[in-house]
């Protein structure tokens, strides 16, 4: 296939994880060493971005810097929540970024994040798929959630995990340092799957959780109490549950919104989270003591805890898309295939059509989740660990993060 | 002076910290190797332990898992908030003290804790001079509020304050990915002494935080939603704020508890922390998108992000209180302090009365809070720097951390 030469262009979506940086890490330092293309733009706030005709020259940055994005959390580029309506619904659009693509002579389209972002992907490669504009159009999966069809697992989950079994275990020996007991309520990332929460099973030392509340099984606060009140009464009134922030109704309500409670006490949802709300009901109702604990931005953003494995894959993710679009590969997303070599975890790069992966969900199998829904299999566990493995090794200056500091060079319009 | 022959009896008080157990390695590491010391044990849940006749023959764990302690949060033989009466209000808690003492002829005494448990600590002192039972008592400093007095700084301090600046940087970057602005409120640890929130101005490269509120400065709502406006306005509705768990308002009553707003929407203390009653309030009244994230038990057990120098210096502070009981030294508590070595901090040890520290508090000066309150000067960060320096180097296990497994044998009664 002949070399198509052009610029690059490469976009951050949807909620950061401690790793998105990586797979721009992964992504630029590859798409600078490639021949044919002949510049590399980062786009400000994703898609947005390059609707506003507002991009980075990532050729001015240093290689330096590029590689610290390996362990600077977020979305280094600045991410969107921008769905892209279809051509029918809105036209003006595409028509723009196609103007831009022109102008720009953009030939290669990476765009990182998670099941919206690659339906934003795949309706950018259509669309110039019917526009004959030659552009190859290749989606970077990224996503906490772990929710991404046809991968077997997503950058920035093992990071993810790693924290919340990390800072589990953490608090699990800080929770039962008095003798009056305390029921903890952590409340962990997953809107509609709960692969983040289950990481509370990968916990070592007995110092995990008690209980384990994924949204692929419907909550009930009956149960819930009832759970609690059992732990405490073998455990001197200490229980750490997790739940997911997505736990529902058996009618599909997420509990974080519904009342969990008759009384009016629960009625203010903006005020505290799920695990307050939760932890209100399991001191009126049982009169301990109770903390909620909310793993908030934390869980996604702690970079100083990512996986080595989590890193190294993102960027590898990256620079794997840039290499499959200058072979001639196009409206495809990379996936991670799970090897064994002598007997060991080893992750290799794949890919498949972006359009399957748009606006899907892959949940926790339902045979995973074991206890009467309160727990995690072995299966999970021989899964997950292998994901958290290694440590960051972030450099540090002054005993503080030393992120990555671009110079950020806005392209002139 | 004759060497004092005996048991040594090690407790532990008051709320956790990451390095808490680094003094306990200190501590039982160096009693272990006395010739005067025959038999070393650690009190479970403290001064309670002891009272019950409940405690371990250290002398049965291995060196290795000692030295484990180092990097293990928590109170690993339990904590306890059990406030000694004086002796007049209850006699019965000293003598049955004394009865313990002799019957497993304890003639080291060392407790480890903050202001609280340094009363205790003279207490027992001057009682055991009193009886006349020939026990010397020391007292090991800790707190992550770093308010004891007479000691530069208090053993877990560092590292907790290491977690809430780097935990900050973290956070800035995630809380400002998307372009449309957002008003993150963190509250961080310390009732009365604003040092752990401080540390929010130890985040460099402009990541830290744009308002910082301590207890030490009276807290007016209607000042901060101005502080938080004018941030947002020059900032593109960006706003950091680190607000202290302890402010309180002009007439001394905790935020926390207070009425923030003259509607019932906060009427609820038991619900949210404060920084959901106060995120609340900002999206009300300044109708912008608002995340109030707690550091909650996180800051004190982040064993995992331990700063390396506190480590150390916890560490010796133990090993200091039994050599300085060996020595002849009663009725102290180790402190540190600040030397100049080579140009570098440096940290010595040294005693003072016990009695000193005793229910006394020490507070950020309030010459280095500026800004009008909401941030802090060049000395704090000059002072607060060396002491979150080195990281922790945790030994893992699985990719997890590997915290010391103690046996825990309890002493036969």
């Amino acid at each position: 296939m002949a070399k198509l030469i052009g610029a690059c262009m490469f976009g951050q979506s949807g909620g950061p994880t401690s790793v998105i940086n990586s797979s721009a890490a992964g992504v630029f330092t590859e798409a600078l060493k490639q021949d044919c293309i002949t510049k590399v733009y980062g786009a400000k706030h994703g898609i947005k971005g390059i609707l506003d005709e507002e991009f980075y020259d990532m050729g001015e940055e240093s290689l330096e810097e590029l590689m610290l994005l390996k362990n600077t959390p977020s979305s280094a580029l600045g991410s969107v929540r921008y769905k892209l309506k279809s051509y029918e619904d809105n036209p003006a659009d595409y028509e723009r970024l196609l103007e831009v693509f022109k102008k720009y002579n953009i030939r290669y389209f990476f765009y990182n994040g998670g099941n919206d972002s690659m339906d934003t992907c795949n309706k950018v490669s259509k669309f110039m798929q019917k526009s004959g504009w030659e552009c190859r159009v290749m989606g970077v999966p990224k996503t906490i959630d772990n929710d991404l069809y046809g991968t077997d697992h997503c950058p920035g989950y093992g990071s993810a995990a790693k924290y919340v079994a990390t800072t589990l275990m953490e608090i699990n020996l800080d929770a039962k340092v008095y003798n009056t007991g305390m029921v903890t309520i952590i409340e962990a990332m997953g809107r509609n799957a709960g692969w983040l929460t289950a990481a509370a099973a990968l916990a070592q030392d007995g110092l995990g959780a008690d209980l384990i509340y994924l949204p692929e099984v419907p909550f009930s606060t009956e149960k819930f109490l009832a759970d609690v009140k059992e732990v405490c009464a073998k455990n001197n009134n200490n229980c750490i549950a997790v739940v997911s922030e997505g736990i529902k109704t058996a009618e599909g309500k997420y509990v974080s919104e519904a009342e969990v409670s008759a009384t009016d006490l629960f009625g203010h949802a903006q005020l505290g989270g799920l695990a307050a709300r939760l932890g209100g009901l399991v001191s009126k109702e049982l009169g301990v003591k109770v903390r909620p604990i909310e793993f908030s931005l934390m869980q996604r953003c702690a970079a100083h805890l990512a996986s080595k494995t989590d890193i190294e894959e993102a960027f590898n993710a990256g620079a794997k898309a840039v290499k499959c679009a200058v072979e001639g590969m196009t409206d495809k997303m990379v996936v991670y295939k799970r090897v064994e070599k002598d007997g060991k975890y080893a992750c290799e790069y794949d890919v498949m059509d972006v359009a399957l992966a748009a606006n899907t969900e892959r949940k926790v199998p339902s045979e995973w989740i074991i206890n009467n829904g309160t727990y995690l299999s072995q299966e999970y566990i021989d899964y997950a660990m292998p994901l958290i493995q290694g440590a960051a090794e972030a450099p540090t200056e002054n005993g503080l993060p030393r992120f990555a500091r671009l110079k950020k060079v806005l392209v002139k319009k």
